[in-house]
């Protein structure tokens, strides 16, 4: 897949002088948006597509960096080029790195114009409403009034969601992936677990660390490791790890790690600690918390969804424990009873939550023949 | 179902100075085992049933102690008591904290008399081998030769297995509850987290925190709010709990709690964190980790389960995520395969892996009428 990658891409910023107020009630004078396209916009804007991200990632979604020694492709690069399910060599594709995020976006370690300081602590806790209101500003930059598509998994599908229900009349096609329109008690729970785990880290100074030269990085650990096993299944952990021991032999009897899997979390830990921005996690997991459409209308999600032209697909993994199938089939049945044109499968994948960002035969046929 | 409680109880006390060896090589050379009783042994000594606890627990398996203001029950108080499944008007019932325990028994909180300061980080990390041969020797003390059951849910209920494996001679029935032979990759990972949001606790002091009068308190907050999520179903969280938010109507912009699930972790992580010993709780992770009776058989758990005269009862629950029916299953079919006297129930309940300390007809009616 990777030989058919975008290939190179470059980062462009747009920056906004136009306050933005979030739903908090805070207000963001200016603003900087890192986003990256792959493939070219047509003379009638009608092939434009919007990538929404999940906690974890970032404006790069396809093709590679010419910094990547080692070629990191985009997160979505199996699902996002020529001749692949979002296809390049159709759609002109927009990836933004979202408000408050920590890839380049204005977002809690950015300094704040108005006290030369990063904002930290200071830095507003965003919604997903914000972020799409966001993404609209830089469509009416880009000149795009109506996207074809926006496309998201997980997070990424709860802004899917919030575009059809926000601004419907700019989006044809939302693809909700993997997501939910509400988090249950389950779900914020473990968000909980990885926000006590940072704030309590001694170097988190009540998220103003910038300025003393350290991060939770302990914190963060914990955080991304809990994050982690959520995504996966045990059915799939258990296949690639099993119970088998560390090459290296460590003993069982003290509290170093000694099987595989503890010794893949601890990398994959390590790896997102050192590249990702403790408050922009806090205030992404709360994000993820407080998004819930239905509590915005009387009726709740029957009214949040009334009325809709838009085309839905709506995509579940049947492994996904995170946002199990029936968080999917309650927007379905929402837009079902609705009337409105909506399109489910459930894929069969083991992989649990991370599926959506897998290679999978009948999950990136339904992406392109919806996209059709 | 409280005022049919066995009532009253005192703990009492076993010090034994016969050196106890562990699988690790580490030799204690005295130890004391606290136990409560509930109950008469009969003249033929055939009555006795040993309770083995979980990891969350101690030896206060029924009635209440005078201490307690507020009457604070033991762990299993609905199964055991007069006329209860587990009744003690028929049976001489003991239940034991085990070594490397908090609650009284020589653990890591305990003076090593050899340096007459705290064990800390010297204390052994004892196995449920070890945990098995120590019950034995409390056996020896009150001379019985042969338990009439040994019962044990969740790491209780891999002690009742280990009895069958090791002393197979010394117990008649053993049941096993919410159990499995061992953990997945998915269980030693959420272990894993655990024990990392308690060794990175700065007050941690690599486990000789005790001569420094602190404690890694909100380590241990944060690995009892993982275990907690995971001892529990979605479904039961969702039902009890589902998005409400809490009456004192914190903001949910910053990161405070403001939802009730959220109050309802740090009551239970607090009320945890004051009473656990964080050096117990890392030793009986690794306990439950290491704990694989197929690996020490060349054929594994067929073998280990070959030839046994014991009775049976594997009890697990339909929504327990933790140790899913599928774990009971394997050691069902284990021995089913060697063709052993095994009963197995998978109990329908909503609760998950806490439903075996939960008061249930069928779980009831099952244990009443296997002990008969």
């Amino acid at each position: 897949m990777k030989d058919r990658s975008y290939g190179l891409v470059e980062p462009n910023s747009f920056k906004s002088d136009e306050p933005i107020q979030m739903v908090s009630g805070d207000v963001l004078n200016q603003y900087e948006l890192v986003y990256e396209t792959y493939g070219e916009l047509n003379k009638t804007k009608s092939n434009a597509i919007l990538i929404c991200h999940a906690l974890n990632a970032s404006h790069h979604a396809a093709g590679y960096h010419e910094s990547d020694e080692k070629k990191d492709y985009g997160w979505w690069d199996n699902l996002i080029g020529p001749n692949k399910p979002v296809d390049t060599n159709k759609f002109f594709i927009i990836s933004i790195n979202n408000l408050g995020g920590c890839h380049g976006s204005t977002g809690p370690k950015s300094i704040n114009p108005l006290t030369k300081k990063p904002f930290g602590s200071t830095f507003p806790f965003v919604t997903v409403e914000d972020w799409v209101e966001a993404q609209s500003r830089l469509a009416d930059h880009l000149e795009i009034d109506k996207f074809y598509a926006v496309i998201g998994g997980s997070l990424g599908g709860m802004q899917a969601l919030e575009w059809s229900i926000a601004k419907p009349n700019r989006v044809e096609n939302a693809l909700i992936i993997a997501a939910t329109s509400k988090l249950s008690a389950q779900n914020i729970a473990f968000n909980q677990v990885a926000r006590q785990a940072i704030t309590s880290d001694p170097n988190f100074h009540k998220g103003d660390y910038y300025e003393k030269k350290v991060i939770p990085y302990d914190g963060l650990r914990v955080a991304r490791m809990l994050g982690h096993i959520t995504y996966q299944s045990d059915f799939v952990m258990m296949k690639k790890f099993g119970r088998q021991l560390m090459e290296t032999g460590n003993s069982k009897f003290n509290t170093n790690i000694n099987f595989q899997i503890e010794s893949y979390l601890e990398y994959q830990a390590d790896k997102f600690a050192k590249s990702f921005d403790a408050n922009t996690y806090l205030r992404i997991t709360k994000a993820l918390d407080n998004y819930d459409p239905a509590s915005r209308f009387q009726n709740g999600l029957l009214e949040a969804l009334s009325n809709k032209k838009n085309r839905f697909l709506i995509v579940s993994f049947s492994s996904d424990w995170r946002f199990a199938p029936s968080h999917s089939l309650e927007i379905v049945n929402a837009l079902i009873h609705n009337k409105s044109d909506v399109s489910y499968v459930e894929i069969d994948a083991p992989e649990g939550h991370d599926a959506f960002l897998l290679e999978n035969e009948n999950y990136h046929k339904t992406i392109r023949s919806f996209l059709k």
